[in-house]
């Protein structure tokens, strides 16, 4: 089966107009992806469907960056991709000379992991599984030929890989088994963005209890008065037995953040996550010193596994907070979560945006199968909005998300969905007012 | 003065024909950059020049990015930017949307670099003075007001920049008629490209001697038996007195460069950079701690202060190397300088590619003169070619380079070299075949 095409989509939703996705940083966010379809000669016209989440402008820029990459994947067969898994990932994130842009970071590596995720979807469509089933049946050693271990072997050896995945082997079929009957443990954000008005806050949180979540996210940063009477509310809709995180989104320096969670400690957080600069290890390291026992998390802006190799090394975090298209796709992500179980750090998935829920259920119930076998202080992010845009959306369910079943990553959205929400040309983007808005002209 | 609309070009340069600049993982550059004008409604019709150095295939990409900041340089007058600069440089960094696309960091920080490096050029255009006169000129207070502390005021305080330039007041006038008479000292790297045959090679090192050179930058990494054939031939003609860098370009993993260097550390490097990834601090840090006394620089992709905060807190380089454009231009690189002043680590700027050399001898130059006061351990990075392209071309003389004169940032292109490889219809890419093989598709 040969890669004829690409496609690629600069699709955007005004989230911006409810304010869902409000944060210390991100104000105004139209959630919004660069959508990748990788078509092929097969005769069931089978295709591979990727994205990676953006933030509403500058999504063209990260289209622009696929486009760079095209070459390297169309024209090829999947089965040669497969039988050379990891020279085809460093094939796009080092390429001569596009790898100056970043290497391995920020636009560039965005685009890269949309492209390698909609190879992934493909190959598990054409094995006719939902990819954490590929990921869970492939042998240690094909598993292993995916990871590019450049500037990770100093911590983590091929061998040492395939050991960790061939001791979790035992029990694997009822860990999959009990996966497929129970789901894995979910949280929400959905009650505590921060451009939500009080009221509006505490009906979600108990809208969440009744619907069974027992852990809550709430955003903070901006000011720690009103972040401490918005916990308050918060602790006090949800009961001194809920969790309740809270959640940064790097708005404080090193010292900034120290001295908040002294105050927000208060209302027993279970994690602080994106206290700071997600570049900063040594600052991370500090804050998680001097606030303990609070934990720290982050991930969602790590840019790949040499920050996140060192988040491990110098024990700057409590929680590993995997995104799906920030790091280079399944590749890397399987290489972040094997180094997760090695240094004893629990993966807890970042998701929301726009198919991130979709995407990293697959990779929780992978690591819970076939690395991890564990629960202990793992929990998946969950946001409850724009699901109805794709064709087998993640679905939770009493607190719990439940095993995708259809063939794929779960990431292929609705052609009228695409259609209606392309930018500029779609017609939710009609208005001329709205475009211009939604450019930063006004 | 009011900035009334921004032009970006695409420029490139078919440097891969010749393999001038290869290097172990930049195999076939194209030395190009992402070229921006701000006009202005000056009566004299000043314009501001920036630009970001790229290494050819997406260099589109920038151009992109640099479009999608456009609206919030465009409509603004100098004035309101002078007063606010530390604003305006967050405005451009951490913008709501965009910001998801880095943060700080890959093509989203290339392109703010290009937009604040032609501010500054225009501000400097505006006094009738070079950058670093412009630079050294203003009082610290203004200086400082131009820096964003977010994310490293945990090591150095807006109270301490300004102690650190108070206290280089003193000798001010004599380091400046200093610099203006006897220039900065260079080194060059242009007889050690990876491409290059021996002959050439041992041909440029005679001729780099003869130009007055005595420090020579050499490429190493894919090979280490033919780095250890190729650094004999070097030191033999350069002599035990004439001082060798070596630089991997990020080619090896951590346990590889310290075995690599093991070897190669018989023929006496003065440094050895860029040794691993650029991400990976701790790495370096092990590197320096293992194959000391060798030297480690760093610095050309090291994507913004946070990570050089970490490289000067880890012990993890003895040579900081700044890059003009890598970072968010003057204002990141002025952050940088005095924290690498306060942790006493030499600054020794990253040059060649396009524009680096006219851009870097501004930031040795204000370094000496108002920050560090000593040319101890420092030396600026030279490469010899493309040059010509510029309005105000650096000058390196008997090893040295001149101070220029010139009113701006250096950094202005000839009209005719814009037009004639401006990519892909500028008359020097008139060829298809040369534009398909520059686009990847060949």
């Amino acid at each position: 089966m040969r890669i004829v095409s690409l496609e690629v989509r600069d699709i955007r939703f005004p989230t911006s107009l409810s304010l869902d996705g409000s944060d210390a940083m991100h104000q105004k966010p139209d959630y919004s992806c660069a959508y990748v379809v990788l078509r092929t000669d097969s005769s069931d016209e089978l295709e591979g469907c990727g994205l990676t989440f953006t933030n509403g402008r500058g999504t063209e820029i990260v289209v622009a960056a696929v486009r760079a990459l095209e070459h390297l994947v169309v024209g090829r067969t999947l089965e040669e991709i497969k039988a050379g898994m990891r020279d085809f990932w460093r094939s796009l994130t080092s390429e001569d000379q596009l790898r100056w842009l970043g290497p391995e970071k920020g636009v560039i590596h965005l685009a890269a992991g949309a492209i390698v995720n909609a190879v992934w979807d493909l190959w598990a469509k054409t094995e006719g599984k939902p990819l954490y089933r590929l990921l869970v049946d492939l042998e240690p050693e094909q598993l292993v030929a995916a990871i590019d271990f450049r500037y990770i072997d100093d911590v983590l050896s091929e061998d040492e890989a395939l050991g960790l995945l061939r001791a979790m082997r035992p029990g694997r079929e009822e860990r999959l088994a009990e996966i497929i009957e129970t789901g894995y443990p979910a949280y929400t954000t959905s009650a505590g963005w921060l451009g939500y008005d009080d009221a509006k806050i505490v009906q979600l949180v108990n809208e969440a209890v009744e619907a069974g979540f027992t852990h809550l996210k709430m955003k903070v940063g901006q000011d720690v008065d009103a972040d401490a009477r918005r916990a308050k509310l918060i602790r006090d809709a949800l009961g001194p037995s809920g969790v309740l995180m809270m959640d940064a989104n790097q708005y404080w320096g090193v010292d900034e953040a120290i001295a908040s969670m002294r105050v927000l400690g208060k209302y027993d957080p279970w994690w602080i996550e994106e206290p700071t600069s997600p570049d900063d290890v040594l600052g991370h390291a500090r804050i998680r010193r001097e606030i303990a026992p609070i934990r720290v998390a982050t991930g969602e802006h790590v840019q790949n596994r040499v920050i996140f190799k060192q988040f491990f090394q110098a024990e700057a975090i409590d929680v590993c907070q995997i995104d799906a298209c920030r790091v280079g796709g399944v590749n890397e992500v399987v290489a972040i979560i094997l180094m997760a179980a090695k240094f004893g750090i629990p993966v807890c998935p970042h998701a929301g945006g726009v198919g991130l829920c979709e995407y990293v259920q697959h990779l929780a119930m992978f690591d819970y199968i076939a690395v991890s076998g564990s629960f202990d202080d793992r929990i998946v992010e969950w946001v409850d909005h724009l699901h109805e845009h794709f064709r087998n959306p993640a679905v939770v369910r009493d607190g719990r998300y439940i095993a995708p079943t259809a063939p794929g990553y779960s990431i292929e959205m609705l052609p009228s969905s695409l259609d209606r929400y392309e930018f500029p040309n779609g017609s939710e983007w009609s208005s001329p007012d709205l475009i211009a808005e939604a450019a930063g002209a006004t």
